[in-house]
């Protein structure tokens, strides 16, 4: 028999002794993860979830953050992931639900990051049944999971939770799914777990150390490339002190989940995108040191042209992991350098004025630039807009930029509504292309909901701008009269600020620079969703 | 070497003796998919469709539509094979495209219909490389998809093309995922491929129609259970006429692909939704044959239900499984009943008027059946908001329902999509409830960018209202101040009017009958793509 909540509902403190079946599956599952430090679930649940939405009433510490579709549920915990530096929970619909989310799971396993999804499946007894919503909730979640698990029942839900947790927060973050069918939510239930200790990053060994400081004291051109702790904090002064020793290049990839830049941090240099470029930026280095990264390749395969961009005569170097402590190692190996000077860092030099006039991508840039605020976080998924003009912001304020780390577009305004419930004093300044946006547009409703303080910035250039440029590396002189219409996106004009109204966000269009100073001066100077959408 | 695309343009008809490398992979596939039957593609390419894209400019026969979200494109082709008859493709961009289009496929597959999906990916020699975009195609795929094939390399595309065409129009229609490298897309490729046999349903063995016949004629009560082709045209006819001969039952599934009803059509049930009312519905039924279909089970399980909604002392009987020629098997069975007479059929006899005031659910389908043209086709994604109100329509004038077939919600405006493309000339009636409407909302833009002649009403009832109803079924009296933000979607209001303006479809808001009445007048006396927000 299942109890009614009323005869569980007083005594489902989680450090109580508790008489067996005291509480559910649901109830177990949610006291465990809350234990575990995971204290925030973006939701879109359905009818096999109704007992985990059911128990947030009787479990505190869970705050659940509805999202209209998976997607933005999964690129929001993507998000939250980078800032919190723990993982969030997905509470997502069967299979059709977890693959709405998958995209945005694929990202965020490419940053790497924890992610914690719980994915609700038919009860049991139900599973051998072709109901319509049947389905192989596994094999989804199997391409995009580096661990998954389905509960067995109510007995194990508990425990699996805290694995689940403890595989998400194994570093340098995984992407866990547990599978927790109806049955084993609603039927009477094991105690909570503890939680399970945190799997941190690995130690670099000496050998590693020395390898590197050898490279770097052979007087030949050495450039670091740079991933995930390596890009903040200590593991960055580190690196700083490094280049200002030895005079080595300090680079990251060309799309970095997450670093530290602007005035008073160390400048990064950024990996170019295309092929050619990125071959000819690394061209003269004798040594590619690795940190918490892969020896870099092109995003996509062209014709005659490699796919490894690593040049000539260039030998890669891992001097660590990425599941390996990339701050400890850049400090250790500073130390063996003696590099103790501090390092050069970037001026506090606002960008220059745009003219008056008509808006261009770089304008957009210097204005966003010249109003970011100190210690704003930047979601960047401006594509070909926002590229070239990335330097602008190296001696803006302080900030953190997040970026697209699976190239799987639709990541950013999600990245930025899961940034804004971790770092709830900060202003996040989420820079979208309009193609892109179109993915996961959901993610405005949640950010007006949660009253998220995130600036979206539209770079309305009305065209999928990027594949314009592509369709040149297959031969073509231009699109033809089939081929442009899947490349532009002119007829009809998407309006983003009745997309963003519709969905509860504040919004306004401009289309020249002084319209757009005003906004972002009226964006900065408020707390609270806002939209703005720069035709350019 | 790739030849330039001017060294091969004239020479690209299909017909033709091409010498060798005339035409690259993409050209190959495009011309082999229009030779087997397939004319549509619903497209949200990237950079390694950019071949395809431009092959589009080259080979004559296709069209292309843009979708701004893959789910769009996956439902959209969903849609048009239930109204075409035949196949359209999808062009999704590598996994995580795929990905985004996996929901509306595992929905087509439990249709089950015809879908050729084409996918992206990396070239065959960049795969090895963990490039952001790197992932196991195929593991997303094989989720949903009967048939999955990755190209070897340009000389077996139009091969591979013309064997994933021939598996999805095999009985009773199927998902084939043809997995397309961009190198084997843009290196000189074999001919054409001709259409390869379309492998149609089986037909039914004598012995299935003799016990059918038998059960008939035994003078217990008999009920069918329909679904596929034997819920239209000449199969539907037979099944009325049985019907009228025998007295036997017509039931549908809860929810079914397609199914012909109103004026001048044969009548049919439809299974009630929970299990105790559809056990209840199915009570003293001695043999549910079953056509096209399975034996009833529940959407979902709930504590202390079962899953098998076929009550005690009613036995299945399968006359004809779906992949086997239903409209074949019922008119045998008919002729062997001598059930000559015609069927009785739905009078025409439209909705009352519904009383002037604010707007209910069923004013709302009151008004749709009076303003329902001829021949309308209508998806509906109403959920809660319809379902009760569904007999309103049986004798509105005569019209094709298509319904959600695998639960995945944000199905219904894609479906409508595909239909409109798929029968231009006839009107479409998009029944959407506001929370399912979120998933997949950028259908509308693609119904603007068509000129799609597609009416939108949106039940607005701002709340995810069937859970609502679920979460009692967990145990609990109502929702709390945790889970009740999980089930409402007030705060913020979603405004359709400018959700739909700003994809350029024109829209209006009604809260009252006059309202209603007015508006579908206005949207039925015109052509193209209306929405209206209905507040109920």
């Amino acid at each position: 028999m299942v109890r009614s909540p009323q005869d569980r509902s007083e005594a489902a403190g989680a450090g109580e002794i508790l008489p067996p079946g005291a509480m559910n599956g649901a109830e177990s599952l949610l006291h465990t993860l809350v234990a575990s430090g995971v204290e925030v679930c973006f939701a879109n649940p359905g009818t096999s979830e109704m007992s985990f939405v059911n128990a947030l009433d009787r479990v505190d510490g869970m705050r659940a953050v509805l999202c209209l579709f998976e997607g933005v549920a999964t690129g929001a915990a993507d998000g939250y992931a980078r800032m919190a530096g723990k993982p969030a929970a997905t509470l997502l619909h069967l299979g059709p639900g977890l693959a709405n989310g998958l995209a945005n799971l694929h990202n965020a396993r490419k940053v790497p990051i924890s992610v914690v999804n719980i994915i609700g499946n038919h009860a049991s007894t139900h599973q051998r049944f072709d109901a319509p919503l049947t389905s192989d909730v596994a094999a989804f979640a199997h391409t995009v999971s580096h661990w998954v698990a389905s509960s067995a029942g109510p007995r194990t839900v508990a425990a699996d939770a805290a694995r689940a947790v403890q595989a998400a927060r194994t570093a340098p973050g995984q992407i866990a799914s547990l599978i927790l069918a109806a049955d084993a939510a609603w039927l009477p239930a094991e105690r909570p777990s503890p939680a399970l200790p945190v799997i941190g990053p690995a130690p670099v060994s000496d050998l590693a150390i020395a390898q590197s400081a050898r490279a770097l004291r052979a007087g030949k051109p050495v450039a670091f490339l740079l991933r995930g702790e390596a890009l903040r904090g200590r593991g960055l002064q580190a690196a700083g002190r490094i280049a200002a020793a030895t005079g080595a290049r300090l680079v990251c990839d060309t799309f970095t989940p997450r670093i530290e830049r602007g005035a008073g941090r160390v400048p990064v240099e950024r990996l170019p995108y295309r092929p050619g470029p990125a071959i000819a930026f690394l061209q003269g280095t004798a040594t590619l040191i690795l940190v918490g990264t892969q020896a870099p390749v092109g995003f996509f395969a062209y014709p005659d042209q490699p796919s490894e961009l690593t040049p000539p005569g260039c030998e890669p170097l891992v001097l660590a992991h990425p599941h390996e402590d990339a701050t400890a190692a850049l400090e250790a190996l500073a130390d063996a350098l003696g590099a103790k000077a501090p390092p050069s860092l970037s001026p506090f030099r606002l960008p220059d004025m745009p003219a008056d006039g008509a808006l261009t991508d770089e304008a957009v840039m210097r204005l966003v630039g010249r109003y970011l605020p100190d210690n704003a976080i930047v979601s960047d998924e401006s594509i070909t807009a926002g590229f070239p003009h990335y330097p602008l912001l190296e001696t803006a304020a302080p900030h953190d930029c997040l970026q697209l780390a699976g190239g799987a577009i639709g990541d950013g305004m999600p990245v930025a509504t899961g940034a804004a419930v971790a770092c709830p004093d900060r202003k996040v300044v989420s820079l979208q292309a309009d193609g892109s946006a179109m993915y996961t547009l959901q993610a405005l409703w949640t950010q007006a909901r949660e009253r998220l303080d995130v600036t979206t910035v539209i770079y309305a250039n009305r065209a999928y701008k990027v594949l314009l440029d592509e369709l040149r590396f297959v031969g073509a002189d231009r699109a033809g009269s089939n081929a442009f219409p899947m490349l532009d996106l002119h007829d009809p004009v998407l309006d983003w600020v009745k997309l963003a109204e519709g969905m509860g966000v504040e919004a306004v269009r401009v289309d020249d620079t002084r319209g757009l100073d005003a906004a972002l001066k009226s964006a900065m100077g408020q707390r609270g969703p806002r939209l703005i959408e720069a035709l350019v």
